[in-house]
Parts: structure tokens; C-alpha cells; sequence
């Protein structure tokens, strides 16, 4: 069962909350993605009128809050947004988001560093958004942070997996959890990062974006829980050479 | 659903028989696995002794039989086998598959064709298994295959969807269900061919050999399955940009 | 270096005539090239009029012609086009190439089979363009195909060596030089397809519709060499763990 | 021209020296390369022995040193070896190599901004090797970098350009040259570096261990040559539908 910072959690999809169509339909999808953690852009958490601002609609028991600080461009900015998360939210939990490049939202590894070290020494848990280096995701994982989320490939480009080079070194290094963050396009990405050892994924455009957000998000539960259910199985390992799956008899001759 | 020569299907995964460790072992497997189409070799079918070989591990009310030619090497070869095992296994559906290289098992069109045609005048069933080749698989359909089986990477690889430019094609163009064999390697390829379009994928390495064939088999089952409902569900296109999932705002400088 | 039917070629470089801006720089862009072995298409050839038609702007010591049938969809149509091509252009050399369907001009096995057995039976030196089949290609090579030509992608996609693992097989099996055609849009492409073993590539759209095809056309040159010259000397497998160039030691320590 | 720190290089191929044969081997291919920029670790540059240690190789008019850091774990250990460096070889270039990983030699991006920032207030000219992370590549320039050096694939491993999607964007955004470092296994991944518009790149491994050294360095300085006049000659862009080369007519029909 993934656990992270000592919470366990029996789905290990994460889902974001941008870009729905609605607010009831993100609501709808979420449930039907079985996801237990979902994170939410801090500027669009108003927690003074939670009548009917986004935080309505994730109010469910199963429902975990991960506030992210989406917007910030460096260390001191994503502290002070953590700090007023935290007040508002009543959630030490934060998904660092550090990129100074508005285009490409790419983290920024040295500010991530080293926000998330102070941040860890002020009380949070923290899950920083890095690229899928596995230097820097070691060096976070030493400053405390409770998971690593590696980047698949350029956020919102439903590339799937380009870094996996990276993220097997990742997987087989880290000793925290390891969460596929960025890039996850479909279903058989998510499958795919599973399948790797990846402890986790997150997925938000892909699902809000899609012809039925609701059934996409159905499919991706799917999808996780069979490329980790495979992980758990042991995939049998590629072979350059083909080898039939009958067996090979010329039965005729005989 | 899936139609094939008229007849309905709840399971787009057919599996196939061989390389289990036992034959028990192979039907747990296939319970696992949901599917109600089963390939068989036909020199490995003995219909007299039903009592304890393998047909008797798969006399399942929802299990149908899908006996295939695997060995043969050219059209006489598999007209003949086909007919043997219509009349041991009472079926007239045959999975044809013609290959004179006993190192690679890859198909041979041109014999396939006339194999085709020879068994759909003598009123088969017809899924032969072809290369992604579209235009051979447009002949194969013009002259009465039931669906068409090309592969998508060397028999036993593992390799996935390596011809993927062309499944694309012979999916935007058959009028016949198109099933993806050989080279399916983990629950993300199956998912994938899903994902692209494919009516069904049949998977036969990647469950017998992994470490779990059971709990492999369920995996792959929900993979196909969350593949299809995610072609269903309308993916959203792959974009070469960048595009963020959460608002991109420099929220603490407003 | 390069032989095909007894004939010994110094470059590795075949080239296509269409979509040129104009005759004399497709000319030149040959020129620079170094191609010794053009394609051409036999209704641009007219024959009748060799002073100012295409023919005039190939008519090089070095270069010789290597018609096609592009346009054919069958083998009876393939032939009979042969067959006015050798008397027009005074060529047994042919090309072949079938393709029923207008959209993707991939070829047809069968027909293209039919039409070598009879092509070489009626003494012509025939290159089929034939998709990445091993078995297909070992069938056109028994039928006495001069070459085989598998294409690397689909024609005009630019899109390199997709068909790597089929091409891999060719090169294995083939007796008959292997030359990769279509898909291969950059000069890395085609030194890919070297590296590999490949005896020769074609390259058209990649240098006709290039910034500037005459540079282009030598750019592809050097890359044929390159990669030829690669193969050649001994190109290291690919290894899946990371092994470091510089000596490992931590040297200011010791 | 490829210009770096104010000097004009005519070669866009940087060399390693390790993994070779010998030290004769070695200087013949770095010679057949056309190189102007050779790295040497610094542990094995010897000065006071410049009669047969490696130096006494590399001492041609056209070769430029490039002493790299190889082995040191952090930036303080950089900086101590680049001084050491820069008296013993009387050059202030240096290849800045941090890499804490016995392992997978990767680099530390927090490691190797300070030590830029430090080196280069020292006044050395300072190519830092780093992850293929635009964020890290862009705050080097902005600490004074002469080139930063992202990597294509893990260090040794041959595998290309596998991180493409994010050396785009670097070279897009970059305004020192980019230098693609590390996973270069193929001339094709040379060229295929040139293409996208990559200043140069550095190859070391598949040189030093081919079959044929010498001419392998021949092949991948005509890769080099070809990508980047391929790249200045305008590539055309890969189209996801056919188009053909040929005209498409059913000309016998007419």
C-alpha cells in the first residue's frame, strides 16, 4: 500500500483540479477516479466561502487535500504561499511547484532544493515537483522531502513516459516515494510508470481535458491499478530474439 | 461490443495456450484473464483423451475455442490443418498462421491470402495473423477473413506497438475487427492498442510466463479494458506546446 | 562497395526525381548528392522529347536510371508499364512499385510478388518496393528481385527507421542488397539505416522539398558515408547500464 | 561558426580521451575526428611528465585542452580541482564534471551552479555538463557559463538522443552554445543532434571503444558535418499523413 509520510493511501492515482469543465463535473470525476489525494492551486482555494468555491465540491472523507503552490517563480515565494496555504487550508501537506518559465512551467531544481529544506524544517510535508533527475530527486529526498514527482515528459504534452532513462534510476534509488508527475497522456502511461515501480502517478489534464471526463477518469483507475497489480506480478523481461508462443512444429510433417 | 462473424463478445482480450507452466495453472489464468476466445494449437489439441488434456482445462461454458495452424508453412499446409481440426474440435473458426521461418514465425502474406480464400469458400471462420500491413490486410478482408491479426512487434519481444504508424492506418481502414497479436508485452501495450482504436488485442507470452500468471492475466483483463473505455472516452490529441494544468498566475505579486 | 545485378556502384545513395523546384536544381541537388542511381517516374519520362524533358537534366556519365512504376495498382499494370518503360528508355532496370491505394501508397505483397516472377522471367532487373516483410522480402529475393527495397516508414512521413525491428531481420536474412526507402526525412535517418547494415537508402522528399536541396543533398552524402563507414568499423552495442568515460575516482581524496 | 568564449572553432565535434586503446590509437582518431576541443580528466594529465603522458598526444596546434573534473562529488572539490588544473595546464577552460553517484556519473544541478558561479568570478571559462533540465541550462548562462553541456542518454550507454524533447527546448531558449553531452552512441545520434540545432556535441565512448577507432572518429566528424549543414539547409517539417514523392497517377489509365 503506498504510504507517504506515514498515511496510507489504497489508491495511488493523485488527480488535479484544473481545467475541468465545471466544478460538479471535476467533482463526478474525481470520485470515479478513486483518488484519495488531490491537489488544488492555492489562488484557487478561497477557504473563506467554501459554500461553493472549488473546496465544496472536493469536501469528501476519502478526499485529501494537497494544496500546490502553481505560480511561484523561486524559494521565497513558494515559502510565503505555503505558510498562507497552511493558515487557510489546515493542510501541512504542499506540492512544491517552483518554474520561473512561464511557457514551458519547467521546476527549477535549486529553488526547489531549497525551499523544500526550509519548508521541511517549518513542519510541512513535502512533495516537490523536479525533473526527472535523479540527482536532485536524491539531494530532495536528503532534505526531507516526503515524495519525489519526477516529470514523464513537458507538462500538459501527454508525451507519456520520455524520461524513463531517468525515472528507472529514480525508482531504483529512492527511498521515498516516487510519483510520476507531468506528461501522463493516457491510460497506458499511467499503466506504464506503474509498471516500472513508479510508486504513483498524478493526472489532471489528460482526464479534465477529455471527450468524458468521468469515464477517462474510470479508466485511469484502471489503468493504475493494473500496471501496479502487473509491477507486483513480474513482468517477464524484454527479449531482443523472438520466441514463439506456440510451440514450433512443423506438425504436419511428422 | 466486439462482433466477430456475427458473434458477440464482452472480452476484447483473447489469450492464448501456450508456455503455461501447467495446464491448471493456464486455466486459472484464462478465468482471470475474462476472455471468451482461446487459441489453441491444433497439434496440441487431442480430441480423442478430452479427459486430461488441455481441452479439458478450458471446457468453460464462456470459453470458445479458436484453433490455430501454428507450425505450417505455406496455404496446403494450413487448409489441411484447418480441416483435421474442424472436424476433432467442431469449430469452424481457425486462427491461420502461415510462417516458413522457423526463427522468427513472422507471417507470409502471400500464402496467407490464399489460405484465406480457399478456407472462406469452404465456409471458415477466418482470422488470419498477418504483418501491419494495410494493404495485405485489406486483401485479407476483400476476400472473407472475419477480422484481421496483425502484430505489433516480433512474436515474443515484448516489444508493444513498434508498427504503430501502421495499426494506425489498418484501423482507420478495416471494416473488419482488427486485433493486435504478438509483441504485447506488459498491460500498457495492451492498453495502448486500445487507446489507438484496435477492436481487441490477444496476449499470450506476457501472461504465461510472468512471475504470477494469475493476477497478470486479471491485469491485463482491466488494462484492455481501461484502454477501451479511454478510446471511448475521447483522448485528448497530443500537443507539441506546453500547456500547464494549473493556472498560471504569479498569484503573490497581484 | 555497393553491387546490384553485376553492376558496382560507388555510392550508397539513390535518389528520386520528384517534387523538385525546377530540373535544373533537381540537377544539381543530384550532382552534389553523388547519387549513381536515379528513380524516375516512367509517365514523367518522355522519351521522345530528350532535350528539354527530365531526361536531358539526368543524362550524366555517372548517373544511371532506375525507372519506377509509381501509379500502378496491380501486376498486369506493372508489367505493361515495365515493358513500354524498357523500350522507351533503354533500360531492363525497373523499380517496382504497386500500390492500390491512392492514399498512402503502401505496396501490395502479392501483386508486387506476381509481377517480379514475371518481370525477371521476361530478363528485367527488378527492385521492388515491398513493406519491412521479412518473409516477403525473402519471397521477392527467391523470385530473383536484384534488391529488395523496404520502406522505413510510410512514404513522404519523414518519419526515420518506425519499421527497425522488421529492417533488422531483412538485413539478416537477405542475399540481395537491402535498400530502405521511404520514410527517411533526415540525414541522421539515413546514416541510422547504414549503421545498421543496410546495403543502401533512397532518399527523395527529404532533399526536394528541403530548404535548399542542393546543401541538402550533400548533407545526405556525407551521412550515407558516415554511416556506412560506422558499420563498417565496428559500432559498440548498446549497453543498459551507464558506464562512464573518464576514470571513476574520487582523485582529490587518494 | 561555432564560437565559444570569444574563440572560433571550425570543428563542431568535442572529443574525449578515455577508454582508449592506447595513447598512439587515441591521437590518430582524435586526429581523424578534425576535433579542435579535447577533454582530458584531470587525474590523468600528468604535466610535469609531458613527454609520454597523455599530453604529449594531444600536443598539436589545432587541439585545444578542455580539462574536465571527472570524479569530484561537489562543488568545493571542483573548484579546488579546476585551480589545480588551470596552473598544471595553463588554460582556464574547464569541462565542470560534478557527479556525487559512483554510479551514474550524473550531474548535480546545485552542485554545479555554485561552482559556475565561483569559477567564473575566478575567470574561467566554464562548460558545465548537466542534466537535459532548461531550467538548470538557463541559470548557468546566467552564472556566467561559456556552453552548457546537457546530456542525450545516460553517460556510456549509446542510447541517443533520449532526452529530446527537453534539448529543444533548451536550444530554443539558449544563448550560449549548447553542446550535447554524454549518450552520443552512433554517428546518426551525432547527426541527429545537429538537426535540432545543437551547437556541437561531445563523443568519447563510441569512438575510443568501436571496432576501428580511427575511422569510427572519421565517421562521426563527416555525422557532424552532415547534421549541421543539414540543419542550416532546412530540414522540412515531419508530416504526420503520406505524401508521395512520385506523382500519383494511374498513368496507364488515362
Amino acid at each position: 500500500m503506498l504510504e507517504i509520510a506515514g498515511k496510507k493511501f489504497t489508491s495511488r492515482l493523485l488527480a488535479g483540479t484544473g481545467k475541468f469543465g465545471s466544478y460538479p463535473q471535476m467533482e463526478e470525476a474525481l470520485l470515479a477516479s478513486g483518488t484519495e489525494l488531490v491537489t488544488v492551486a492555492l489562488r484557487r482555494a478561497e477557504p473563506n466561502d467554501r459554500s461553493d468555491g472549488i473546496l465544496s465540491y472536493l469536501a469528501h472523507a476519502h478526499i485529501n487535500l494537497l494544496p500546490n503552490t502553481s505560480g511561484v517563480r523561486n524559494a521565497a515565494e513558494a515559502v510565503f504561499a505555503a505558510r498562507l496555504g497552511r493558515e487557510a487550508l489546515e493542510t501541512n501537506w504542499i506540492k512544491l511547484e517552483i518554474h520561473p518559465d512561464p511557457r514551458y512551467l519547467l521546476p527549477d531544481p535549486v529553488e526547489t532544493l531549497k525551499a523544500t529544506e526550509e519548508l521541511v524544517k517549518d513542519g510541512f510535508v513535502v512533495l516537490p515537483y523536479i525533473h526527472a533527475d535523479p540527482v536532485a530527486c536524491k539531494r530532495l529526498e536528503e532534505a526531507g522531502a516526503a515524495a519525489v514527482m519526477p516529470l514523464g515528459s513537458p507538462i500538459g504534452s501527454g508525451n507519456g513516459l520520455r524520461t524513463i532513462d531517468f525515472l528507472e534510476i529514480i525508482i531504483e534509488q529512492s527511498r521515498v516515494p516516487v510519483i510520476v508527475d507531468a506528461g501522463i497522456g493516457a491510460p497506458s502511461h499511467a499503466a506504464h510508470a506503474m509498471e516500472i515501480g513508479a510508486d504513483a502517478v498524478l493526472v489532471n489534464t489528460a482526464i479534465a481535458v477529455a471527450g468524458n471526463p468521468v469515464s477517462m477518469a474510470a479508466a485511469f483507475r484502471m489503468a493504475v491499478e493494473s500496471g501496479r497489480s502487473a509491477f507486483e506480478s513480474g513482468l517477464a523481461g524484454k527479449s531482443g530474439t523472438a520466441i514463439a508462443s506456440s510451440p514450433l512444429t512443423a506438425f504436419l510433417n511428422e
